[in-house]
């Protein structure tokens, strides 16, 4: 990698886990041509978290070299849905839908793509008049095999779950769209490798040079546990209010510090080395991800409102000086059940009476409705929490 | 069965292997109401033979019903032919070719067909402007377990011979014939099971009653042993000259003579019953097959030439007043090894002979060219021989 610019070797190397084929995608970047980064966009939903950056912040590393972020909006298949009505994630979305969804999407995606260098580009330009003749010789491109390769497809055929064949033609008009735009690389996550490449397979049958493939790991969610989505609830969203998304960063496990610098910022390759020498542990943790929290929301709030952010969550979090009415309540770090700490906090006087509460739904820690007196609460330096007992009795629950 | 008219009857029961529905097709029937039988003919080849007639006699059972005998041609997909290029028997057709071909079919078919109730269909008339949307409509009619359940996709999968994905298009294209000529019956052979039940699947997706699927046994060719087909030679076409034909009908076996007389003529039930009633052996025998050749023959050519065909044949194989210059050589009815055969017919001195005949290719047997010295050959009554060495050493070889 020696000979590498530093900015390809950003490229080849910060926050990709493979690349399909790297010799190709090295001679494409070292020849100064222009080259077009194909990526698509889902338009069935709008709002983005910090899991759905990843890759935009790689689409702005091609844009910084001087070449094309192409972006696809699957409009075509959006607006068809699953006719056969058995996938709800495929709902029928009306082309007005699909267009208020793109334009919610561009103006969280522009806090990080430059609106330089950048096309956009919809399936319907090449699928509106798509012919049954075109159809077939796309679905020439590839065997039966190949496409039931599919770890999903192959999952539904031998847990014998019926999927509809129209399914079978997704995977190619993925592929096709990298033909209409003549991509040279895709852009994706591990998971949808197979996707990715049917681009390649598809490219050759048009008598394209294949497209070069590259994969993204995914960011864990606040959880450190699981890949951040929607659906787990442990995402950082793009249009977190400035004071939320710095708290939600500042809840990270220190493990991921270094790894959300990398994927999720523009901090420089060799700052992100300076932080590597560093022992991450304690206050330098706690000051490093005070750091992350800030660049972060800087991104999507800007400089002002990523500093009220910061100076509220050391006022909240580090000087005691927590919601209003709140007392400072230490206990050693460890898990709780939650009837446990409503008692040890002082906030109720018996496990009864935390059960009580709880059942009411009058229990909240950091503001979520906990039903669940038994569910375990973990405290620890990464987590305060602020428990609340109906609408007045609030602690912020620190670790000693 | 009691209550059906005879010609009801005659339609579901005659040439007949398996209907579904059967309960759906009877009452289509009874309610006098004027029902649409489609059966789909193939663009790419032109010369029928007496094996791709069962079915037209089908149809025609429906015309003189009073039903219209839909005819499909799938010049659509015969103009695709197989984009990937491996499948030798989906050769790319112009619509030149294709229109020839079913001229030369059309004429060979009306000797069957009635002109009044048939309708001729072009699938490109509903696939020329068929969109990428309508195929995901159709191909999510069915799910992948059902269209990979037939039984050529499924072995071809277990054996992993690669076949690319558009193949599994064809099957809804099919379908799809159905829904755009709303058949009420679709006829073909067992072998077509699947594909003649897609139509049934498609056209439920589209709002449509399901067609009704009859379907036919095959005919077995001249050797008595395997389907009629062109590829194994045991076909006898529908272009032949009267006296071939004639004499082609003569080679079948006896145990295939009544099965002719039911699937591919329109002699009546009644006069069916009586044959089945008689003893069919020896000269009982050849004289009911004389009468098949015969009728087969005028079908195709007409009263006078079937005649003639007839008095040739009796004149030549009945009389012994064989091929001019020609003697009868009498032998045992067994098989003999071709050189065996000429030996002791006297037509040549020796093996070695026989050998360098073969070789020189000039040993014909019934006027078909020989090129294996060790081929098997029949003698039997069914099958008197004509053997030939050369212009002028004719023998005709009858058995004792």
């Amino acid at each position: 990698m020696q000979n590498y610019t530093p900015q390809i070797q950003e490229i080849l190397t910060r926050g990709v886990t493979e690349v399909i084929d790297n010799n190709s995608l090295v001679k494409k970047l070292q020849t100064n041509k222009q080259i077009r980064v194909k990526f698509g966009i889902d338009p069935t939903g709008a709002d983005l978290h910090l899991g759905h950056t990843v890759n935009l912040w790689k689409l702005r590393q091609f844009q910084n070299a001087g070449h094309i972020a192409v972006l696809i909006i699957g409009d075509y298949t959006a607006s068809i849905g699953d006719p056969s009505g058995k996938d709800k994630t495929r709902p029928h979305l009306t082309s007005e839908q699909i267009e208020e969804n793109y334009q919610q999407y561009k103006q969280q995606a522009l806090h990080i793509l430059s609106e330089d260098n950048l096309e956009v580009r919809h399936q319907t330009e090449w699928f509106s008049d798509f012919s049954l003749q075109d159809m077939i010789k796309l679905t020439s491109s590839a065997s039966v095999s190949q496409v039931l390769s599919h770890e999903t497809f192959r999952n539904r055929l031998e847990t014998h779950s019926p999927f509809s064949a129209h399914e079978l033609l997704y995977p190619f008009l993925q592929g096709y769209d990298s033909v209409a735009v003549q991509a040279d690389i895709e852009l994706g996550a591990v998971e949808q490798k197979f996707n990715l490449l049917m681009g390649r397979i598809v490219q050759r049958v048009y008598g394209q040079e294949p497209q070069d493939v590259m994969m993204s790991p995914y960011l864990l969610g606040t959880d450190g546990k699981e890949k951040m989505s929607k659906s787990l609830g442990n995402y950082i969203g793009v249009n977190d209010e400035p004071s939320d998304m710095f708290g939600k960063v500042m809840s990270i496990t220190d493990s991921e510090i270094l790894l959300y610098f990398e994927m999720v910022t523009s901090v420089s390759i060799e700052q992100l080395q300076e932080y590597k020498k560093q022992d991450i542990q304690g206050h330098k943790a706690r000051d490093l991800k005070m750091e992350l929290a800030y660049i972060i929301t800087k991104t999507f709030h800007g400089e002002q409102k990523a500093q009220q952010a910061k100076d509220e969550f050391v006022s909240v979090f580090q000087k005691g000086d927590t919601q209003k009415g709140a007392k400072d309540i230490v206990l050693p770090e460890q898990q709780y059940a939650l009837g446990d700490l409503l008692v040890q906090s002082g906030l109720v006087a018996s496990k009864n009476e935390a059960r009580r509460h709880t059942e009411q739904g009058s229990v909240y820690i950091n503001d979520s409705k906990k039903q669940d007196v038994f569910e375990n609460i973990s405290l620890s330096k990464d987590a305060p929490l602020v428990a609340r007992v109906g609408k007045r009795n609030i602690v912020s629950i620190l670790w000693s």
